[in-house]
């Protein structure tokens, strides 16, 4: 096994920061201020856990100018330490090897084109007319269905699904158990029966995307279901037809944007947050966690929908009360009138 | 590529619609009104989208009789044309080949039956005493567990996993990921920890229904989970055990059903909707987005919980109130008491 | 196949139950007091069915000793019904064959270590470094990624996929579709871009932990994710990065807890709550259904939010003048005073 390391005058030289104290210090690894080691880098970018700062072990500590004083070890000073830490930990992440090559138990049809560049793992099956481009990793079970691309660079962990004419750009990262261009949800209903929708478009999907876990991305009904660049999609989220989201956007776990929706650029969508269909959501909007959009957003800024969590048996007595507000304020509104009369 | 194409006459031959125009036209696609081009048929069945069709370029458009007359182009007239327009559309979809036979990576037990006209997609499990019906269509990766029966002409469009004593009917269609037959959550508790029950039933799904990418549908602890006929259910819904679906009855993405609840035809429930365990919803009825049932419902109609998005700093005020609702109840209740006292 | 059978007696023996009636009735499976023939076991433990006792045609019926005298049959007479039912039960379960050895289509890596006890099915995918331990069993499927530990006597069913870091402990039970060690959601934001954290963490599942279908558990950012014994997740649960999950909680279906949160012991977390990042929520606490937590719970008891269901029409109503909610308490406040300064 290869033990990453540097110095912190390295990692100074590297990601372009100042560095106070020891700069022939050896970092192989990264851990909590609480937690880590004397060859171990650390980072201080919530307030939260400056006192933790004082005892921290920590070879090396990435923080801001304004606490770089209070550091008792070597110090990398960043305009943004968190920033500046998410960049630093990537050298240090293990990722399983590989190789490039096509796993002997991967199916492959004939008339896909697989670059020499790329890795395929067992199991997979890449089907017809499919593309993967240089680099590409595709872990095991991964399903490349027909006319779908793989952009250069991007790496499907495991078990991900491309179903039909889903296009993925360069870096894309999908999670486990990720379906993407699944058929969208289109029924008429006939007199007593429901009659399916053919789902006739695709996926595009941009540079940089993240996708997670069993999170499912359906195809559009005739034109694509996109997502721009940079959009960055928790576990379990559910993306329906014809959904586009802009660049940068990013949604927390188990988020659901029904159909033909169009979420805006620099987007925020909370935990379990939902957007029903057709509506339109500004940029910089942020959906606060299981709230439900219920009509299009213009301006950007924060909103919400809910009611506070209480001891259920308060709750139950405001709940209750709950189905008569419209009467209670027409009741306030006949006791004002009466007051004012007289 | 087989290019599938039909002149306007045969369109309305073979779907028994009017035509006017020029019937001679060949069409061999569909798109929206705004997209199509002069080879390609689209619909107009909302009218919000009625300024498209003076503009349209498309060689036909579906729509109803009363706005035939402004058609500048060829035109199917359709009591319904939204319905029309779904069959006809199914005309140019593409699905990917599924030639009968057993892929040589498949692995069925030798206890299975397949029938020799079934499509069995690589890296497929089929396990002790399942059985493939005539047609039937596995993609990729579907795994059967024992006992169970996948109906004829059903499409498991990849990587589905029936369980175990799972029965599909015909032209049941499964989208990746759905897992079908999974235990029942059932357990008791035993002083300081759980004892799990053995989830002995199994699932019954009717004939054409529809189950989404990654829904999960769990067996019975002892009867079966059921889902009647033309059950229509969008992704990452989840069906708890012995949950009981009426005929019909379509859910959007995100839903859960609760153990035991019994869910009538032709209800309709929106996405991220929730109804509580043992309970029971009549036929004809419609759960608004994110709402939660949380008492059985006797009469058709449509019913909602929740309270609308607001900019958060406004909704913050408002949810604070909340929390003393019944207290301003009694209080509004003391001044009209008073009012009436004076 | 083996039809299992036990003699009233001999279940009385060996969960060591009073019995009444004909001890030598044979008892080869079980029912519900109203489905249950003369030879299968029903169980009476909700008072709810306590009508059924009276014309049940099961062979024995396990109950509590106060219902015994109303039993038209053998009885076997349980302090807790219910548990001693899933103890007796779980003698019925037919669970598929799982032969010890690896299938020939599995792949394994030759740095993992794979007990001679354990059964490994079709397709499944075992990397570097990874453990199975004896007499686990890993149905179809199976993605065992680097660096995994698969515990004694767990099983996964079909098609569960450990990514990295990820500990099982004995007798974990994982269902179908789920993905544990799934890359945490961690971002930082760099003026115009999202930069990711490497997620350095794993996951830890200690022993008689159930995960439900389609779950997802992804792994620290530097610590673990953590779930004490027997915990138990339905299906469709997201538990965040560098969650902490005390013994014995269970969580219903499509549950959500954010990142960091830390949930005490022998909680109760219904159907589609969530909990919001960084909180702690004491031990025995429960929550119910479609609820978010959103501070810490430092007390044991119950806890609710949200709005009853109502007729739409109603509904709307209430819910648009939730929107004045705080300026009518500051009217009932300004009434009050004037009625006062009377």
């Amino acid at each position: 096994m290869i033990i990453t390391h540097y110095s912190v005058a390295e990692l100074a030289e590297r990601f372009a920061l100042e560095f106070r104290g020891d700069g022939a210090r050896i970092i192989d690894g990264v851990g909590t201020l609480a937690g880590a080691g004397p060859t171990q880098l650390s980072f201080l970018s919530n307030s939260k856990y400056t006192a933790q700062l004082a005892t921290t072990h920590a070879g090396v500590v990435v923080l801001s100018a304004d606490t770089a004083d209070s550091c008792p070890t070597a110090a990398l000073i960043a305009r943004d330490p968190y920033v500046a830490y998410a960049r630093i930990a990537a050298l240090f992440e293990r990722l399983p090897a590989a190789p490039p090559g096509i796993h002997p138990t991967a199916v492959v049809a004939p008339s896909a084109r697989v670059s020499a560049s790329a890795s395929i793992g067992p199991g997979c099956v890449i089907e017809d007319g499919a593309v993967v481009e240089d680099g590409a990793i595709l872990g095991p079970h991964c399903i490349i269905g027909p006319e779908c691309t793989v952009g250069a660079q991007s790496r499907l962990v495991a078990r991900v699904t491309l179903v039909i004419r889903v296009t993925l750009g360069k870096r894309v990262l999908a999670h486990p158990g990720a379906v993407i261009g699944s058929d969208g949800f289109g029924l008429a209903f006939d007199r007593d029966h429901w009659v399916k929708l053919p789902q006739l478009g695709g996926v595009r999907i941009g540079d940089d995307c993240e996708i997670g876990a069993n999170t499912t991305i359906d195809r559009g009904a005739l034109d694509d279901t996109v997502l721009e660049e940079d959009v960055r999609l928790d576990n379990q989220i559910q993306i329906a037809h014809n959904v586009y989201i802009g660049a940068h956007t990013a949604m927390a776990g188990c988020a659901a944007v029904a159909g033909s929706a169009k979420i805006g650029r620099y987007c925020m969508i909370g935990g379990n947050a939902g957007v029903l269909g057709h509506l339109e959501v500004a940029d910089r909007v942020t959906i606060t966690a299981k709230s439900l959009v219920t009509h299009s957003i213009r301006e950007a800024g924060e909103y919400s929908s809910g009611v506070p969590l209480q001891e259920n048996r308060q709750w139950r007595r405001n709940a209750a009360r709950f189905k008569h507000l419209d009467e209670y304020a027409r009741r306030l509104s006949a006791l004002e009138k009466d007051k004012n009369d007289d």
